[in-house]
Protein backbone atom coordinates (compact mmCIF):
# COMPACT_ATOMS: atom_id res chain seq x y z
CA UNK A 1 0.00 0.00 0.00
CA UNK A 2 2.96 2.35 -0.29
CA UNK A 3 1.97 5.49 -2.42
CA UNK A 4 2.43 8.96 -3.14
CA UNK A 5 -0.15 11.29 -2.88
CA UNK A 6 0.16 15.27 -4.41
CA UNK A 7 -2.01 18.01 -3.84
CA UNK A 8 -2.41 21.57 -5.48
CA UNK A 9 -4.33 24.49 -4.40
CA UNK A 10 -4.74 26.43 -7.87
CA UNK A 11 -5.17 29.87 -7.71
CA UNK A 12 -6.06 32.70 -10.19
CA UNK A 13 -6.54 30.04 -12.60
CA UNK A 14 -7.18 31.46 -16.35
CA UNK A 15 -8.32 28.14 -18.22
CA UNK A 16 -11.97 28.29 -20.10
CA UNK A 17 -14.01 29.05 -17.36
CA UNK A 18 -16.50 25.96 -18.23
CA UNK A 19 -13.82 23.87 -16.92
CA UNK A 20 -14.70 24.91 -13.69
CA UNK A 21 -18.64 24.85 -14.33
CA UNK A 22 -19.54 22.18 -16.07
CA UNK A 23 -19.15 18.84 -15.08
CA UNK A 24 -19.40 17.06 -18.19
CA UNK A 25 -16.38 18.98 -20.03
CA UNK A 26 -14.55 18.52 -16.38
CA UNK A 27 -15.14 14.91 -15.93
CA UNK A 28 -14.05 14.26 -20.21
CA UNK A 29 -11.19 16.41 -19.14
CA UNK A 30 -10.23 13.63 -16.17
CA UNK A 31 -11.06 10.52 -17.57
CA UNK A 32 -8.67 11.54 -20.55
CA UNK A 33 -6.01 12.85 -18.59
CA UNK A 34 -6.37 9.82 -16.33
CA UNK A 35 -6.09 7.80 -19.78
CA UNK A 36 -3.43 9.88 -20.92
CA UNK A 37 -1.10 9.06 -17.99
CA UNK A 38 -1.65 5.21 -17.98
CA UNK A 39 -3.91 5.38 -14.82
CA UNK A 40 -7.17 2.96 -14.57
CA UNK A 41 -10.10 4.25 -13.63
CA UNK A 42 -12.84 2.38 -12.27
CA UNK A 43 -15.65 4.84 -11.27
CA UNK A 44 -16.26 8.14 -11.05
CA UNK A 45 -18.32 10.51 -9.22
CA UNK A 46 -19.42 14.48 -9.74
CA UNK A 47 -21.80 16.71 -8.22
CA UNK A 48 -22.39 20.13 -9.43
CA UNK A 49 -23.19 22.55 -6.47
CA UNK A 50 -24.74 25.30 -8.76
CA UNK A 51 -27.51 23.40 -9.98
CA UNK A 52 -27.93 21.42 -6.08
CA UNK A 53 -27.69 23.62 -4.07
CA UNK A 54 -24.15 24.01 -1.19
CA UNK A 55 -22.15 26.36 -0.39
CA UNK A 56 -20.21 27.14 -3.37
CA UNK A 57 -21.11 27.65 -7.04
CA UNK A 58 -18.33 24.57 -8.57
CA UNK A 59 -17.82 21.17 -9.15
CA UNK A 60 -16.42 18.10 -7.24
CA UNK A 61 -15.25 15.39 -8.97
CA UNK A 62 -13.35 12.20 -8.12
CA UNK A 63 -12.65 9.31 -10.35
CA UNK A 64 -11.54 6.07 -8.43
CA UNK A 65 -8.61 4.48 -10.16
CA UNK A 66 -7.77 0.72 -9.48
CA UNK A 67 -4.23 2.64 -8.27
CA UNK A 68 -6.09 4.55 -5.50
CA UNK A 69 -7.90 8.15 -6.41
CA UNK A 70 -7.85 11.51 -8.26
CA UNK A 71 -9.88 14.36 -6.67
CA UNK A 72 -11.05 17.86 -7.77
CA UNK A 73 -13.05 20.53 -6.53
CA UNK A 74 -13.46 23.98 -8.48
CA UNK A 75 -14.07 27.20 -6.86
CA UNK A 76 -14.95 29.09 -9.91
CA UNK A 77 -16.06 32.36 -8.06
CA UNK A 78 -12.58 32.49 -6.94
CA UNK A 79 -10.92 31.15 -9.90
CA UNK A 80 -9.66 28.16 -7.47
CA UNK A 81 -9.39 24.84 -7.91
CA UNK A 82 -7.71 21.90 -5.48
CA UNK A 83 -6.37 18.90 -6.52
CA UNK A 84 -5.16 15.59 -5.78
CA UNK A 85 -3.58 12.93 -7.02
CA UNK A 86 -3.05 9.61 -4.95
CA UNK A 87 -1.69 6.86 -6.32
CA UNK A 88 -0.52 3.38 -4.49
CA UNK A 89 2.20 1.38 -5.98
CA UNK A 90 0.77 -1.89 -5.32
CA UNK A 91 2.27 -4.21 -7.91
CA UNK A 92 3.68 -1.29 -10.04
CA UNK A 93 5.91 1.88 -9.59
CA UNK A 94 3.35 4.52 -10.21
CA UNK A 95 4.97 7.33 -8.87
CA UNK A 96 6.10 8.78 -12.98
CA UNK A 97 2.47 8.15 -13.92
CA UNK A 98 0.94 10.00 -10.86
CA UNK A 99 3.59 12.73 -11.34
CA UNK A 100 2.10 13.06 -15.19
CA UNK A 101 -1.48 13.17 -14.25
CA UNK A 102 -0.93 16.06 -11.57
CA UNK A 103 1.12 17.99 -13.85
CA UNK A 104 -1.35 17.70 -17.00
CA UNK A 105 -4.51 18.72 -14.44
CA UNK A 106 -3.05 21.23 -12.87
CA UNK A 107 -1.67 22.97 -16.02
CA UNK A 108 -5.34 22.51 -17.67
CA UNK A 109 -6.07 24.91 -15.28
CA UNK A 110 -3.61 27.65 -16.24
CA UNK A 111 -3.19 28.52 -12.92
CA UNK A 112 -0.99 31.60 -12.13
CA UNK A 113 -0.10 30.83 -8.69
CA UNK A 114 -0.29 27.41 -6.69
CA UNK A 115 0.82 25.48 -3.83
CA UNK A 116 2.10 21.95 -4.18
CA UNK A 117 2.75 19.04 -1.45
CA UNK A 118 3.71 15.65 -1.80
CA UNK A 119 3.11 12.89 1.27
CA UNK A 120 4.41 10.00 0.88
CA UNK A 121 1.69 7.16 2.31
CA UNK A 122 1.55 3.34 3.82
CA UNK A 123 5.40 3.28 3.21
CA UNK A 124 5.36 1.29 7.51
CA UNK B 1 -11.66 28.06 0.21
CA UNK B 2 -9.42 28.17 2.98
CA UNK B 3 -9.61 24.32 4.59
CA UNK B 4 -7.89 21.18 6.53
CA UNK B 5 -7.18 18.06 4.76
CA UNK B 6 -6.23 15.41 7.63
CA UNK B 7 -4.68 11.52 6.58
CA UNK B 8 -4.03 8.42 8.22
CA UNK B 9 -2.33 5.74 7.27
CA UNK B 10 -3.79 3.05 9.62
CA UNK B 11 -2.10 -0.45 10.07
CA UNK B 12 -2.84 -3.61 12.50
CA UNK B 13 -6.04 -2.44 12.22
CA UNK B 14 -8.49 -5.11 14.26
CA UNK B 15 -11.71 -4.28 13.35
CA UNK B 16 -14.61 -6.56 12.36
CA UNK B 17 -13.19 -7.72 8.95
CA UNK B 18 -16.31 -6.85 7.24
CA UNK B 19 -15.79 -3.28 7.71
CA UNK B 20 -12.90 -3.51 5.62
CA UNK B 21 -14.55 -6.07 2.80
CA UNK B 22 -18.00 -5.29 2.73
CA UNK B 23 -18.64 -2.24 1.01
CA UNK B 24 -22.24 -1.82 2.28
CA UNK B 25 -21.14 -1.92 5.52
CA UNK B 26 -18.26 0.31 5.74
CA UNK B 27 -20.69 3.26 3.39
CA UNK B 28 -23.18 2.98 6.30
CA UNK B 29 -20.42 3.21 8.96
CA UNK B 30 -18.65 6.00 6.78
CA UNK B 31 -22.27 7.89 6.37
CA UNK B 32 -23.15 7.24 9.68
CA UNK B 33 -19.63 8.85 10.60
CA UNK B 34 -20.53 11.99 8.76
CA UNK B 35 -23.55 12.70 9.97
CA UNK B 36 -22.05 11.97 13.48
CA UNK B 37 -19.51 14.94 12.80
CA UNK B 38 -21.91 17.66 11.59
CA UNK B 39 -20.81 17.11 7.71
CA UNK B 40 -23.13 17.52 4.93
CA UNK B 41 -22.90 14.60 2.73
CA UNK B 42 -23.88 15.27 -1.20
CA UNK B 43 -22.93 11.72 -2.76
CA UNK B 44 -21.05 8.49 -2.04
CA UNK B 45 -19.38 6.29 -4.34
CA UNK B 46 -18.12 3.17 -3.10
CA UNK B 47 -15.69 0.51 -5.04
CA UNK B 48 -15.25 -3.43 -4.42
CA UNK B 49 -12.39 -4.61 -5.82
CA UNK B 50 -13.00 -8.20 -4.54
CA UNK B 51 -15.51 -8.12 -6.53
CA UNK B 52 -14.51 -6.43 -10.20
CA UNK B 53 -11.21 -7.28 -10.27
CA UNK B 54 -8.61 -4.67 -9.44
CA UNK B 55 -5.31 -4.67 -7.92
CA UNK B 56 -6.13 -5.60 -4.51
CA UNK B 57 -9.04 -6.86 -2.69
CA UNK B 58 -10.27 -4.18 -0.71
CA UNK B 59 -12.89 -0.75 -1.09
CA UNK B 60 -12.16 2.10 -2.03
CA UNK B 61 -15.13 4.59 -0.56
CA UNK B 62 -15.61 7.93 -1.19
CA UNK B 63 -18.65 10.67 0.66
CA UNK B 64 -18.18 13.70 -1.27
CA UNK B 65 -19.35 16.52 1.34
CA UNK B 66 -20.64 19.75 1.09
CA UNK B 67 -17.60 20.76 2.45
CA UNK B 68 -15.18 18.79 0.23
CA UNK B 69 -14.48 15.13 0.76
CA UNK B 70 -14.03 11.85 2.88
CA UNK B 71 -11.74 9.01 1.36
CA UNK B 72 -11.01 5.83 2.32
CA UNK B 73 -9.09 2.98 0.87
CA UNK B 74 -9.07 -0.22 2.43
CA UNK B 75 -6.17 -3.11 2.31
CA UNK B 76 -8.08 -6.38 4.31
CA UNK B 77 -4.88 -8.28 3.16
CA UNK B 78 -2.65 -6.42 4.38
CA UNK B 79 -4.81 -5.35 7.88
CA UNK B 80 -4.36 -1.69 6.89
CA UNK B 81 -6.76 1.31 5.72
CA UNK B 82 -6.14 5.18 4.15
CA UNK B 83 -8.63 7.61 5.32
CA UNK B 84 -8.38 11.00 3.81
CA UNK B 85 -11.10 13.92 5.90
CA UNK B 86 -10.70 17.30 3.74
CA UNK B 87 -12.99 20.11 4.81
CA UNK B 88 -13.53 23.63 3.51
CA UNK B 89 -14.26 26.57 5.86
CA UNK B 90 -16.05 28.29 3.43
CA UNK B 91 -19.17 29.81 5.33
CA UNK B 92 -18.04 28.05 8.80
CA UNK B 93 -15.10 26.78 10.36
CA UNK B 94 -15.44 23.23 9.86
CA UNK B 95 -12.25 22.25 11.49
CA UNK B 96 -13.34 20.76 14.56
CA UNK B 97 -15.74 18.51 12.73
CA UNK B 98 -13.27 17.45 10.14
CA UNK B 99 -11.05 16.32 14.12
CA UNK B 100 -14.34 14.64 15.37
CA UNK B 101 -14.79 12.76 11.83
CA UNK B 102 -11.37 11.95 11.48
CA UNK B 103 -10.78 10.68 14.98
CA UNK B 104 -14.03 8.55 14.90
CA UNK B 105 -13.12 6.89 11.45
CA UNK B 106 -9.65 6.37 12.47
CA UNK B 107 -10.61 4.58 15.27
CA UNK B 108 -13.44 2.31 14.11
CA UNK B 109 -10.72 0.03 12.19
CA UNK B 110 -8.73 -0.24 15.99
CA UNK B 111 -5.39 0.52 14.38
CA UNK B 112 -2.54 -0.74 16.41
CA UNK B 113 0.16 1.87 14.52
CA UNK B 114 -0.67 4.97 12.37
CA UNK B 115 0.88 7.71 10.79
CA UNK B 116 -1.08 10.94 10.74
CA UNK B 117 -0.86 14.17 8.51
CA UNK B 118 -2.44 17.54 8.72
CA UNK B 119 -2.29 20.04 5.42
CA UNK B 120 -3.61 23.49 5.79
CA UNK B 121 -4.95 24.13 2.04
CA UNK B 122 -6.20 27.02 -0.17
CA UNK B 123 -4.97 29.29 2.43
CA UNK B 124 -3.61 32.15 -0.46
Amino acid sequence: MQGLHLTADLYECRCASGLMTDSARLRDALLAAVRAAGLTGVAQLFHDFSAQGGEGSGITGVVLLAESHVAIHTWPERGAVTLDVYVCNYSADNTAKAHALFDALAESFAPQRRATHALTRGAQ
